[in-house]
């Protein structure tokens, strides 16, 4: 997605080589007029699969989900951080390992808001080791939903979870592959 | 706004004589379609402010604040979690005490996403003591930023927050407000 592309490269915030933060207009502050572009376009690459709710991640997740459902006109639920199996039975529980921050968080989501029919799309920010994927589609596999596609804002191509989940079967669609982060230059794929 | 209410009493989940949880439609599984109706509501009740900003915090307060933004055609901006002051001096910092929980949660906003030049609005799920939007508006102090109004879905009338804040010269608009919840009875003011 050209756009997203343009907006990394103007406004992105690079550290080292393998990081870019995007918080300004992503994740911190939010351009949501460039999160309706975003929705338009998970819309065209996900028209043939049929999806009743999107599912995302606490924080960064949220906004992009909530406008990206209106493009679908279906519900979003996200998971909770620091949900643990022990709160009681009424959630479906998972982790999420973060390579970044090397340590792991539990997440859950009630058992009311996700069960067999549900047809879902996985919405995030930014896919690197593909964590927070993985996190969802296991709670996914628990309520025995359907997970129909991967929506990603960003992937680094240069890590290895845009590739395992699509080994895994998952029908992944990122708008911004980054290939490499050299010297303050991006280059996408 | 009649059709809030009417969600609280049809699917709020009533804990006690005090908590009713909205889990359902607002802040786990989130009704999109609702969100647009109580954008264009603000949009109506804050139609004589000059907004330039719409500022939340992390994390149930994100998707109400894309989805509203839409209606002022602006930026989102939230605060996050955990942020501490010595993090490094380019956040201003803020103090959340849940009154809930027992807990004092440490919030922050990037100093590049806030100053002097932006009219805010601070838009959050719910408003019982107040200490979310008071740190927040502590944030928007330290930015020199001016809070025009303080948009909240779900006030408890019963606990003093939205009292303090108006006392403070605050533009508080609240859609539903709940006076009391007894033997299971939500009674709206």
């Amino acid at each position: 997605m050209q756009l997203l592309e343009e907006r990394i490269q103007q406004q992105g915030e690079i550290i080292g080589n393998d990081i870019v933060k995007v918080d300004m207009f992503l994740n911190h502050q939010i351009d949501v007029s460039l999160l309706n572009e975003i929705g338009k376009e998970f819309k065209r690459l996900f028209a043939n699969e049929n999806i009743n709710k999107i599912v995302t991640i606490e924080a960064s997740g949220i906004g992009i989900a909530c406008i990206v459902a209106q493009y679908f006109d279906v519900p979003v639920v996200f998971a909770k951080k620091g949900m643990h199996r022990n709160v009681g039975n009424d959630i479906y529980a998972g982790e999420v390992f973060s390579f970044t921050k090397g340590i792991t968080t539990q997440i859950g989501i009630s058992r009311k808001y996700l069960g067999p029919d549900d047809h879902i799309l996985i919405i995030d920010d930014f896919l690197a080791n593909g964590g927070a994927v993985k996190g969802l589609c296991h709670i996914a596999e628990q309520a025995g939903a359907t997970v129909e596609g991967v929506g990603i804002c960003v992937e680094k191509g240069f890590q290895p979870g845009g590739k395992e989940l699509r080994a895994m079967g998952l029908h992944v669609e990122s708008l911004a592959v980054i290939n490499s982060i050299e010297n303050g230059i991006i280059s996408f794929g």
